[in-house]
């Protein structure tokens, strides 16, 4: 039987434990792929690079497996697996991680990981996102491959609807702790963020974002419920974000 | 009866003609301060700026409203806007744009246009984001304007429920041309995308995105067909990206 044929992305970048992590879970399940930005690219959402030229460059070759690096967001790497480096072959699926921290709730749509999965499920491939809840830059992914070795097969195997994202988080617990998988929904709540001041070198203000996710739905069918109770969440994700349920309340007149 | 407070912003620039295109639409309906990038930063998605200091500074004040500019992203913009400009004021309406070029059906997940309103809707502000189907820099935004002075005291009207971003897409015709608003769903489609390579003056090879959108859904509720129409589409987005319909067909096995 072919070897399915997995495409790695992250948003850590290239040097990042977490894709490591990744890719000991899913080789021994298909052909792997990857394709990372060269730095740090968290937080960067469903950006792709309209006016800068991009690069990439394979930086790495070890076990069969290639590692490419580009200068790109994560989306952009996802564009560079499909268009440049497996062009006209089917890619089975795309994951994406494992994110050095949680995605949950409404963190998906700041979250390039996601997005990368996201990306990659446009076009036929089925597509999963892992996060890992410890944004430590040397966190432990003991835990974290034990479950994605459990899963990846299970996705290759299951049949998904088109266009459908699994956004997989992953409790940082030992894993005697993990009480199972539970399929989840979005969490309700939203960042209470604070732009803090500071002063440079030169007496200028600037500012970070800081800030905390603010849980408004505490619900048991909720990743966030699911992931403060050790079970690991599966989100299933999908591109189309209307609002159907106040189409029709909506009336705008004509002139 | 209290002005409304609009925070206007859009992922264009400060020097846009559309974003002062969205200000001559709404001036006359609330008080108007304005956050905007200070460059162009269009398919930035829901980017946040992690990774490096963020600065405002305000670069005009005209008729009562002041106009400031960041070096972050459209949602930077908008927790600017919440968070530092208007900290402790309840925002009435948040308006993105005027965009150059169209957001219908999954550019919808691209634009720095529609993560600024979408942004905007998290913490209980109403928000929509306006785009002009034209691209170019010097866009006649005449049909554009009076669609928007006609929508924008209808939704600070509307009784809308909480959470929602409106995506409204307007077309480039006169405006006898235009045959009225459509409530639509998202469009299934993507980005056919290609990575053109190109060679620098060095001989080394880099890329640009390039691109057209394929209509996967052609149904008459859909963005891209009011738009083909010449109908102004108007589409309810939500914060909820989850995909309820497959659920239930999700099973993953536990150790």
């Amino acid at each position: 039987m072919k070897k399915p044929l997995i495409l790695i992305s992250n948003d850590d970048g290239f040097e990042a434990k977490g894709l490591y992590a990744l890719v000991e879970a899913a080789k021994d399940f298909g052909e792997i792929v990857v394709v990372v930005p060269d730095r740090h690219r968290s937080g960067v959402g469903h950006c792709i690079t309209m006016d800068d030229p991009l690069r990439i460059e394979l930086y790495r070759e070890e076990d069969g497996i290639r590692y490419y690096r580009t200068n790109g967001t994560p989306v952009d790497c996802i564009k560079f697996g499909q268009k440049v480096i497996l062009r006209d072959r089917h890619i089975d699926l795309v994951l994406s991680g494992i994110n050095h921290g949680s995605n949950s709730s409404v963190s998906l749509l700041y979250s390039g990981t996601m997005a990368a999965a996201i990306e990659g499920c446009f076009e036929g491939s089925k597509a999963a996102g892992f996060s890992l809840l410890d944004y430590a830059y040397d966190a432990d992914f003991t835990t974290a491959i034990h479950c994605a070795k459990k899963l990846i097969p299970q996705i290759l195997a299951a049949e998904l609807p088109p266009q459908i994202a699994l956004n997989i988080n992953i409790p940082q617990v030992p894993l005697n702790e993990i009480k199972g998988v539970k399929i989840t929904r979005q969490t309700k709540g939203y960042w209470a963020e604070d732009l803090e001041p500071r002063k440079d070198a030169f007496g200028r203000t600037y500012y970070w974002i800081s800030g905390y996710l603010v849980d408004q739905d505490h619900k048991e069918d909720c990743c966030q419920w699911a992931l403060t109770h050790n079970y690991v969440s599966v989100q299933p994700v999908q591109i189309d974000m209307t609002a159907y349920h106040c189409m029709n309340n909506l009336k705008f007149m004509e002139e």
